[in-house]
C-alpha cells in the first residue's frame, strides 16, 4: 500500500451518486415521452424502438444531429434552460421534416463540468415537453460529468433525431422548377443561429445590454428577444406534403448559413431561386442587430435566418405562408433581389 | 447607418469558409464508409439510410448516444485526435451490439471554439476508419464553432448509432438463471471511463507524468497506456449469438461504472452475478494508477473496467474470453467474491 492520500471517484469531481438521482429525477419526464414504437424501459445500453412501416413499399430511416451553438451562454446568463431542450428537439425535428420524415425517436448528449441535477433536468424536461407536443419518443441519452472541461455552470447538449419516410415519398428539390414560388413561414427569432454574431454585437455596444428594453421590442428585454424558441414546421410540412393541389417540391430548414446557404441545399443544379428582400416582415430583433453592430449586409443574410424559420417551393396554389420569390433557370444559385 | 465599427460574422470568431474547407477535406472520408443502405450525397438537411430488413419478423431499431469523457484532455495534451474518433464509433457500436444488433449508421457532433481543420478532420478520419471495419456508414454530423465556449485547441465530441435488431433475437438478459457462467473478454486499458480519477492521479503524483515510462509499462509512456483504444466487440458478440453450444443470455459493456454497474442491468431481479477478482489478468495500467494515487477498492470498482471490456452471461459451452464468475439466485445484485 502507497502512503500517498487516497484519491476517490468523488475526489476527482465526478459523483456518480448525483449522476443516478439525476437519472431518477429524469425518469418521469423520459416516460411521458414514451410512444407505441418504445420497447423497454430506461437504462439499457441503447434505445429500442419497433417503428411502425406498415403500408410503406420501402422504409427509408432519416436522421440528424443539431446542437442549440452559443444560444447556450444567453441560459447560462439568465437561467432559462428548459427553452433550449426544446429548441434541441424541434431543430432536429425541423431537419429531417424537410425531407418528408416523420420523426420517431431523439436522444440528448449532454456534458457538464460538475452535474447541477436541476439545471440538467429542467433541460431534459423541456426536450421531454417539446417531444410530446411533435410526438418523439425520447429515447434515451448520456449524460457526461467532465470536470475542468466546463466552466462552472456550463454545458454543451447535442441532440440526435430518427424519423422514416417512405422512399417514394422523399422529397429532395428534384422537381423544382423555373416559374416555381418560394413560399416563406415565419421563425420566432434567431431560432438557433447567429448566436456568436448576436453576443458580439451586444457585448460591444455602448447603450444596449441584455437587460435593455428597446422600444422597438415591444416591452421584452433583448434577452427575451434572442431567447424566443427555436419553432417547430413539422406541422405545416406535414399539411402542405397532405395537399395535393399545393405541389410542394422541396423545403429549406433555414438553420447556419441562412436562407441563401439553406436553400441552396435542395436546387437542382440548372435553377437558381431569387428572394425578394422585404417581403415578408422579420422579428424586431434582427434590424436592432444590424444597426447596433453596424452589420453588414452579406452577414445578416449567413449569420441569421432574417425572420424566415421555413422556406418552400411550391408549383401549384397555397394558401399558407409568406410569398418571397421565385424560381429561375440558373446554376444552383440563391440571388437577392436587391 | 451606425457610426459604429462594423461587425463581422468572422470578427465574432465565426469562420465559414474554414467550415466549408473542413467539410470539403472529410467528403473522402465519409464516402469510404459509404454502405448500400446510404441514399444521397453528403450535405442535405439529415442523412438518409435505407435498412436492409430482409427476413426480419419485426425490425427493431437500436439505439446509442456516447461521448469519450475526459480521454479527451489526453488528446490535447498528445495531439493524438484520429483514435478518439475510433473509439466514440466502438464505444457505440458495443453499446447496441450487446442488445444482438447490427450496426448500421453512426453521427457524430463536434463542438470547438475555433475550428482547427486540421484536428477536427484527423478526428473524423479516425471515425470513419473505425465505421469502415464495422461496416458501419458514417452518415452524417454536425460541427459547431462556439467561440468563447471551449478554450483554445480544444473540443467535444458526442456520437449516435443507429442499429436493426429482429425483436426475437433482442438480447436482453431475461434468459439469465443461477448456474450459468460470466465470460470476459480483454480490454486493452480503460477505454473511455474512469479518466478524471486517472488524470487526478497522475496530476498528483510526484513520480509521475503522462510522460514517465514506469517499468510495468513495458517501454510505453502513461499517456500512451492512458489512450489504449476503446476495443470493438462486434465481432465475438456476433460469433457468440451464432454459435447455439455456447448460450449467450446476455452482454454487459463494461463502461461508467464499471463491471458492476454496466453487469446489473441485465440481470433480472432474481438472480446474482458473483465475479472472482483475479480470475483474470488486468493491463498494468489499473495497478499503476491505484498504487499511485492509493485508490479505494470500491473506487478501482466503479470507475474502471479493471481489464474486463465485455461480460458475457453463458449458459453453454465456449471456447471464447475467460471465466470470471457466475450466477446464482438472489435479488438482482453483482457481488464480488472477496
Amino acid at each position: 500500500m502507497s502512503d500517498s492520500p487516497s484519491t476517490s471517484y468523488r475526489d476527482a469531481g465526478v459523483d456518480i451518486e448525483a449522476g443516478e438521482q439525476f437519472v431518477e429525477r429524469i425518469r418521469s419526464a423520459v416516460e411521458s415521452t414514451r410512444t407505441s414504437g418504445v420497447l423497454g424501459a430506461v437504462g439499457g445500453f441503447g434505445g429500442l424502438f419497433a417503428p411502425d412501416l406498415a403500408g410503406m413499399a420501402e422504409p427509408v430511416l432519416v436522421s440528424s444531429a443539431d446542437g442549440v451553438g452559443t444560444k447556450l451562454k444567453l441560459a447560462f446568463v439568465t437561467g432559462e434552460h428548459a427553452g433550449l431542450g426544446g429548441d434541441l428537439v424541434r431543430h432536429c425535428a425541423n431537419d429531417i421534416a424537410v425531407l418528408g420524415a416523420r420523426p420517431l425517436y431523439f436522444l440528448d448528449y449532454l456534458a457538464t463540468g460538475r452535474l447541477s441535477a436541476e439545471v440538467m433536468a429542467q433541460l431534459v424536461e423541456g426536450m421531454a415537453a417539446a417531444c410530446r407536443e411533435e410526438g418523439i419518443a425520447l429515447l434515451g441519452g448520456e449524460t457526461a460529468e467532465m470536470p475542468g472541461f466546463y466552466a462552472d455552470g456550463e454545458y454543451d447538449c447535442a441532440g440526435f433525431i430518427v424519423g422514416v419516410v417512405d422512399r417514394p415519398r422523399i422529397v429532395d428539390g428534384s422537381g423544382i422548377r423555373p416559374g416555381q414560388r418560394l413560399v416563406a413561414f415565419p421563425s420566432t427569432g434567431l431560432h438557433t443561429n447567429g448566436y456568436s454574431l448576436a453576443r458580439r454585437v451586444v457585448d460591444n455596444a455602448a447603450d444596449l445590454t441584455l437587460d435593455s428594453t428597446p422600444a422597438e421590442l415591444g416591452g421584452a428585454t433583448v434577452a427575451q428577444a434572442l431567447l424566443a424558441p427555436h419553432r417547430s414546421y413539422t406541422r405545416e410540412i406535414r399539411e402542405l406534403m397532405a395537399d395535393e393541389r399545393a405541389g410542394a417540391q422541396g423545403f429549406a430548414h433555414v438553420t447556419g448559413g441562412g436562407i441563401g446557404g439553406n436553400l441552396k441545399r435542395i436546387l437542382p443544379a440548372n435553377v437558381d431561386a431569387v428572394v425578394t428582400p422585404g417581403a415578408w416582415e422579420a422579428p424586431p430583433i434582427f434590424e436592432l442587430l444590424r444597426r447596433t453592430g453596424n452589420i453588414p449586409q452579406a452577414d445578416m443574410r449567413s449569420a441569421f435566418n432574417l425572420g424566415v424559420g421555413l422556406v418552400a417551393v411550391v408549383s401549384g396554389e397555397m394558401d399558407l405562408g409568406v410569398p418571397i420569390g421565385e424560381i429561375v433557370a440558373g446554376s444552383g444559385r440563391v440571388r437577392w433581389d436587391d
